[in-house]
């Protein structure tokens, strides 16, 4: 990652820079088991999370992480009042750099909305998720749970199961996986599944497998990484009922005896309980939910190092 | 308190245990006089603040607390959207524990949340408030701000006086005062009192004296302690007008003559003002209220000292 | 500011007080350029930014100044629920100085409140903006903005243009620049401008050349300080229409060749994209806004710097 300002999606990242990463957050992993867990590498550097969308947990995530690097952490939830009417959106971020802010976590409903932004400040961006499209920290720390307990990604095969149309963190992952070279399916209803043909839509995905049968999907998986549906998928009709679904696509035991016997089963979390995960499924060795929590924390650890140390020799 | 991972009410702490935070808390209280207020006994632990219901001084109290620590803190709101919807609770507070969190100071509208959780997750668990049931960290501020002023507890007479059927403040008071052998007395108006013989109610209290009329309950008090009246009390019918429970248990000059002469008048706050207490009684040197606030904070840090120093004997 | 305690107002300041915030802001301007940007000079101080309004960047800016002190930094939103129904503003700054608080920041709708406070507590009050009285703050970075430009404030000719009625802003920079010695002329639509004949209202302000001209008031301008436009205004039968007040009112190229040649463009932000500014004007050289933001965490620094020394020395 030298040389690299913002991190905005994984389409940009060579293999290799997703191995440093990885490598960094084996690092920050080692200093998180410390009974102290900090250390002063960022100390004096200021981090914003600027939440255009509600979020708790990848807030909490990137804020432990930057509180464990000594960094001072200014939290901006912009959901309604906060951020102030009639002011453009790079306005109010060129505003949190001349506050001081070396580095700003953004979450936008807007897909693209952090590269409007990146490209025009100084200050490092970090894409914590915009719409539909791009939310490569979560791919990183699910590159990094997966090559953990497989001890690497490549040739291995990754069902990723759910309302892949809406998802960012399917997009994200697609990118991620591929670049390192595992064999990825995407799997959902087909009112949820987007026209996968190459390279078809505004962002592009490299190509992947993609089907509606969970069953013939699971065959042989070594990753089995459900999706958050949404609830509100069903009012806009594209979902029949939530019976229906949690029928056909729910990741239970019996569905699981297809998979490779050492599959492990993930989700980007929060759970909707019973819905995506059986809740035997989801309290079992399989998953490896909290464990995605945990590193999470030290791949956004290792993000907000590698940035701010690469801003020094810029 | 060695050994113990949670505070969730006084019901289960033996008299040694509040003693060992009383004194805990004298050595807090002296750190918070001194010129730089902070020592680092919890330096790279994390304190959560996950409030279910609005509250500015008891998270404000508990921030202020972990941060004379130097502990991390990180605050959740969870009343409305950030908390997000169909996750459980008792997920919720994993995730948190699995970003990192050592203690979760958790408040929540709904009675027994607190147990649920602390059962099922490591980290260390102060229940800051849930429903009507519990608030053992006001009681433990409330024993301290008393022991303070007599230099002990035991024997003294001691009248809470308002809204009691509602009230955890109450509850845990009595639980904490009886406990170390105060004599105590729950007065209020007939509608706002629960039927107190002895273990009638889910969670039962030890037997304490029960009177409506608050003129014969102060003879001989020590410390009188008026509870927040809700407002919203009145729209349920329990109260006939503001005005009428201010003629009858308003705590005025005129019915504190019927008190020891040295008697102290308490109130957890936020004070309705002309309320619950006369503003010149409130304002004068009987009023104990700012003393509360101030012994808040070291009766917090000392909980966090203590449980977090008990969790690496476990 | 020796034996100052709070600072609500700039037309309580003597020149000599003004004088030394600017020279310590420089000094807290060189602190910011180092690469660690953190002095322990506030070490175990408590700052509690209350803001009774939304506020984005001058909550932030008042977050960082104090953390680059290494002071604790408490955050209570106060527009909605979170401070409690009933309660006195006094008892709860009453509460927040019992909890620690050295220093309340205040930002509240009332003009006056900030005054009402400073009155009863002891910790130090600083205004960040009550009502349409003062601004203080904003208007002592504006003061260092202008004088780090023109090398002094004395003899340069400030015009403040746009809803001069409702701006602490333009009355707080009317004090702070009038008695600096410059010349300050107000400009706004006429149902914009107060009746501004000397002391004619509650606060009083110096006398000061008001005019409804822009193109009058910029000849010979050093400085255009435009205000933020609110939207309320329209409805509220004050503003003909939003391209009226353009076409009259807006800073453009065009109207800047009427004012000295280096002329500075400044606005307190948020900047209404393309009302009060034109965007070409606002991203170019002229245009000191992005300095505002910056000297405003210096300035804000030196406050707190100068209350804490002097409520040493009390």
């Amino acid at each position: 990652m030298v040389g690299r300002k913002d991190v905005l999606d994984l389409n940009d990242f060579t293999a290799a820079e997703i191995e440093q990463v990885l490598r960094t957050a084996d690092a920050m992993r080692e200093i998180l088991t410390r009974p102290i867990k900090r250390v002063p590498a960022l100390r004096g550097k200021t981090v914003v999370n600027l939440f255009f969308e509600p979020s708790t947990r990848t807030r909490v995530s990137f804020e432990l992480a930057a509180k464990a690097l000594s960094a001072d952490v200014v939290n901006i939830s912009a959901s309604g009042s906060s951020v102030e009417k009639g002011e453009s959106l790079v306005d109010t971020v060129r505003t949190l750099q001349a506050l001081g802010a070396d580095v700003v976590v953004m979450r936008h409903s807007q897909s693209g909305a952090p590269y409007l932004v990146a490209q025009q400040v100084q200050a490092s961006v970090i894409n914590a998720g915009d719409g539909w499209h791009a939310h490569p920290t979560q791919a990183l720390l699910d590159l990094y749970t997966v090559r953990e307990h497989f001890g690497r990604i490549a040739g291995l095969r990754v069902v990723i199961v759910g309302d892949i149309l809406h998802s960012r963190v399917a997009r994200s992952n697609v990118w991620g996986f591929t670049r390192l070279g595992a064999h990825v399916v995407l799997c959902g209803p087909p009112t949820l599944l987007p026209p996968l043909d190459g390279h078809t839509d505004g962002y592009g995905l490299p190509p992947v497998a993609v089907c509606t049968d969970l069953e013939a999907a699971l065959e042989g998986a070594d990753v089995v990484m459900a999706l958050r549906l949404q609830r509100e998928r069903q009012q806009a009709g594209l979902l029949p009922s939530l019976r229906e679904y949690i029928a056909r696509y729910q990741i239970t035991a019996e569905r699981l005896r297809r998979t490779a016997p050492h599959a492990i089963v993930m989700h980007p979390g929060p759970l909707n309980e019973g819905v995506e995960i059986a809740p035997d499924v989801a309290r079992s060795d399989r998953s490896v939910i909290e464990q995605q929590v945990t590193n999470g924390v030290a791949v956004r650890m290792a993000l907000l190092y590698l940035l701010t140390g690469a801003s020094d020799e810029r």
